[in-house]
């Protein structure tokens, strides 16, 4: 006979919760660059005077650029992300924060919330669909957004959990992904994300002969590394290369007919359509990219929702990751040493972070990089990255337009490679390769202010991103 | 890139698990009176000749019979269930341990082992079905049982989680209970159980005129209670006249066109076709009673599994037993407080347990009692019940062949059945009834040494149970 936890306005969620100067607040990032609730929960924390606040945010986007004045005011004086781009990135790149924002992985958060490294007073999650009692999914409602993975250890851990919804249904929400064991209070708004900002439509695969240069040799380099069998596991990004990459390698799986086991990560209509098409038998999704993804989440028994840490953990007894026979990964840079820059570009700004990049690099059997040889005329191998986000030990190989390097480390994979007749380059004549086009580049100048530290998955600090000079 | 988690033997796993004098190991009850894991564990312990362990087991029946061994051979020497049935009841009612049994809820079972009150060493999953890395489930494989609800809290807390199955299958299993992230290792044995007595064929219906006529009581106090109307919440046992009472209940609700939202507990036929004839929006299993409910929860979405705490949790912010209107609960005696005694017989012989029995009268809006007036020669009613296993103030009403009596401390709801004609009469009186059939009771003598204790769901003792006098 407990009442509902229904509340009637952030505000009082917020007071209800016991908000006070100083604690930790939390928030996921499924509804991406269309996410309104970090925003509201914050302005009306500011409104309610409270100071002083380190925020645990999975991923920070140009919409939550109003956090910039809520730092400025000294509402937030702290920050744990695993990604952040666009105007918090470049302000946080300037100086803005006196302590350094702590970077972590897509597993390296979930185990440091779990662990009780980094303790969350309470935690605010953007539920498309919620019951009375907090039951809670992604799936259904106006701004549904498909799986909302990132959320689950905030809402295990956290000592208060706050859902915040646009789309309230009538007790018991039966295909629920966070359950009211968990919640404390329900908050129903009217919108919680633009539709347009949650999703793309969807993701595109690239049309530049350079991207699809890269993602036919990508492809080759899965065919001939021995991994590609009956049970194949596969991972992939967004991007338009990494995209290509998996429709070549579709097709390579459809002419020969293996029969994958599972795809896993942010998942696209792309992956969708492997699954449906027999090359996976399940789909393990952590975050939807585009609407063919939620559709068949919403829809498909193998279509499976998975935590951060079911995902990526490296302190839990196993996750996804582990089981991973290839990933496909971008990156701003990579060195001669195969250490990966996803966090600062060419000019030393905070643009990204490390999202699953170094979890899946270290969980699977073999780590691509795909990447053009240069961009915005700077080669993309350099001596030394600005900065490290995954450890070179952990990346197998690098995937050019004009050839490919194998890491050292890998030289059963470089035999492999060269007996398929693919273009296998020591990864120092990639680098002169480009510089003969691009020239040297001046080495990036940093200031002396730690702006951002930057943990590897298993919570040590791997590097640390310094302010940028502002002219 | 962590290797999978196949241990060849159990004996291998429970070495590698660290097993050692004076630990906690655990046990959940899906496979009921068919269940050979337990022994199994049980039987490699012993050869391996480690001694003085705590058994954290959620029910224990007749099959469990080799433990009585255990005990006497010091190799088991405390026990924590919920529910004990058959030759160790007996035998712990006559004294064959030191350390009294400790008894809860199914409800309080859950929290003390998740809160850290009631710690585990290593838990023992006994899993239908499993992959290599731990994804395990009830609902597939030659031992399919159905929800495994009361295994969560052992893997979630346990330092060391030993799956153990029958039906291996390839990574990743889909639709999972139990997830990999809190698995240690996989053993693959050749039967985890005996079908026959995991589930019975089908429960069935009294047809018993007694328990018949009860069953048209309780289902007309459902009726007229101000509760049964949309969104009506039930759970009821698998007695024979609970679920008499479930048929002439599922009737009224199909006539009056009265759409239920959810059914919640050990789940039988009688609920899932209640579910697909629209009585209930959603079924929430914790534990599946005959093979109509396995098939069900493997095949309708809307027949969700539901962990122990979230079934009944008190510690959590919520559980399924908060929101529900009406449970019908059994008893072996009821005293004219309406304490409930469901853990000793009319000899004072450990013989059940609390179950979900306290967690669901506490939670319900109407908690009901249906019991005939007299078994076995001996009233049902009585001044004081032999073990406090519920206590009066959380139960609502009790349903006899000869009358009903109504909490007084719900007079509302006596009022509201008088309105309806139905045959209120005071507890008190409804212990004469009987007493005049069957005479005074001897009151029960039992010795002074406590044998078991019987924890509320708060985790508070309510009760002690004493030693039997055997001639």
């Amino acid at each position: 006979m407990k009442e509902n936890k229904l509340i009637s306005s952030v505000k009082e969620a917020i007071t209800a919760a016991g908000v006070k100067d100083g604690m930790t607040l939390s928030f996921h990032h499924h509804l991406r660059n269309g996410d309104y609730v970090l925003n509201m929960v914050m302005e009306a924390v500011a409104e309610l005077g409270i100071k002083n606040l380190k925020l645990n945010v999975s991923s920070i986007f140009e919409c939550h650029k109003p956090l910039i004045e809520h730092i400025k005011n000294g509402v937030v004086t702290e920050i744990e992300t695993d990604y952040m781009s666009g105007s918090v990135g470049k302000a946080i790149s300037e100086g803005i924060m006196e302590k350094p924002v702590i970077f972590r992985s897509h597993g390296g958060r979930p185990d440091a919330i779990l662990s009780g490294e980094s303790p969350i007073d309470v935690a605010f999650v953007a539920a498309p669909t919620a019951d009375p009692m907090g039951n809670c999914s992604g799936k259904y409602g106006p701004s549904a957004c498909g799986s909302i993975g990132y959320a689950f250890p905030d809402a295990m851990a956290a000592k208060k959990v706050v859902v915040i919804t646009d789309n309230l249904v009538p007790y018991p929400l039966v295909d629920y992904s966070i359950e009211e064991t968990y919640v404390d209070y329900v908050v129903k708004v009217d919108k919680i994300g633009d539709p347009s900002g949650i999703v793309s439509g969807t993701t595109k695969i690239t049309r530049d002969p350079v991207g699809l240069m890269i993602a036919r040799y990508a492809a080759k380099v899965i065919e001939h590394s021995g991994l590609l069998k009956d049970g194949f596991a596969f991972q992939t990004g967004a991007g338009g290369a990494s995209l290509a990459a998996a429709k070549f390698l579709k097709e390579i799986m459809l002419e020969k007919g293996i029969k994958g086991s599972y795809a896993l990560g942010g998942i696209t209509s792309y992956l969708v359509d492997m699954l449906n098409e027999g090359c996976f038998e399940a789909l393990m999704d952590v975050q939807c990219f585009d609407l063919g993804a939620i559709e068949s989440i919403r829809t498909n028994p193998k279509h499976m929702e998975v935590s951060a840490q079911r995902y990526a953990s490296n302190y839990y007894k196993s996750s996804c990751v582990d089981s991973l026979d290839v990933v496909i990964l971008g990156a701003t840079q990579i060195d001669t040493d195969f250490n990966v820059n996803v966090h600062t570009d060419s000019n030393g700004y905070i643009m990204g972070g490390s999202g699953g990049h170094s979890d899946t690099a270290a969980g699977a059997k073999l780590a691509m990089i795909v990447a053009p040889l240069s961009r915005a005329r700077l080669s993309i191998v350099v001596d030394k990255v600005l900065t490290v986000s995954t450890p070179g030990k952990t990346i197998d190989v690098l995937v050019t337009q004009r050839g490919i390097a194998v890491n050292p480390n890998r030289p059963e994979l470089k035999e492999r490679l060269v007996k398929a007749g693919l273009p296998i380059v020591d990864i120092h004549d990639l680098k002169k390769m480009a510089e003969e086009i691009t020239g040297v580049a001046e080495p990036i100048k940093t200031g002396d202010k730690v702006v951002a530290k930057v943990m590897y998955r298993d919570g040590t600090c791997i590097d640390e991103i310094k302010n940028v000079i502002t002219k």
